[in-house]
């Protein structure tokens, strides 16, 4: 579970991967007050944090995808710190995220974006027992790539 | 082009459709407030009406679909008022959206949650040259049908 006092060994992270802009569509260019509002996602939403020995490893963060006739399903993010990848932080969030989802009666998660160059982001997702749905062709704009795919991946909870 | 002075033409429109919540995964409860953050997307986002005799027929807005690495997808959405359908109303918004989005080198537009039982949206989309990518299924919960579909529908610009 995240608390405020989390957040200056949570923001070198989010930091990292933001301004990398190689994994994900955030804004490379945010602020440290913009990533705070961006990542820590009021109620209904959760976040927690990946912690060893007062170290945080990771942080997920999850959520109702959508409003009104979509908020059966969830969606969330994860991030693990570059030195903690490898050690199954990122599959440990994930079976925590299905696990809130389930507990809180969600049909399902959705993540809407994720870039198909991130092939160890997509290769834990699908051992999770997700799905890609489809494939937007080239709308992520990667640094060195170029413009790759965007899934769209999925796991009923049903 | 909508201005301000719009807004109490365009908020009926709204209003019978998010409270419907049979199109759209918006919150039915959201209040007039909530609705004009929600449509009137600001720049680089762009709102127009469909005005006929200074009644207004629909509306449109239009933005980047995802920031950073994304933001070279648009995306956006359309109302149009319950007496102006069937009259080629949504096809002008459309085309005038492909035309911001061309205009404003955009490398194609998509569309992340059309819902499966709204056939003359997914209709409509599919004759202005819009594909569906993916399906995430049940994610869609209609007042009367239940849980149906909801497309991932993209038109290539590059």
């Amino acid at each position: 579970m995240y608390e405020e006092r989390d957040w200056p060994l949570v923001w070198p992270i989010i930091e990292d991967i933001v301004r990398k802009a190689d994994t994900f569509c955030y804004d490379p260019h945010q602020t440290e007050a913009q990533a705070h509002e961006m990542w820590v996602t009021p109620p209904p939403g959760h976040v927690v944090v990946a912690v060893e020995d007062h170290a945080v490893l990771g942080t997920a963060n999850m959520y109702p995808n959508r409003p009104g006739p979509g908020a059966h399903i969830a969606s969330g993010n994860f991030m693990v710190a570059p030195g903690a990848r490898g050690r199954g932080v990122g599959r440990a969030l994930g079976e925590y995220l299905l696990g809130w989802a389930r507990a809180d009666g969600f049909r399902g998660v959705q993540f809407n974006a994720v870039a198909a160059s991130n092939t160890p982001a997509v290769g834990l997702y699908e051992r999770l027992g997700f799905t890609i749905i489809g494939t937007v062709p080239g709308a992520f704009w990667h640094p060195t790539h170029g413009p790759v795919g965007l899934h769209i991946m999925y796991h009923n909870l049903s």
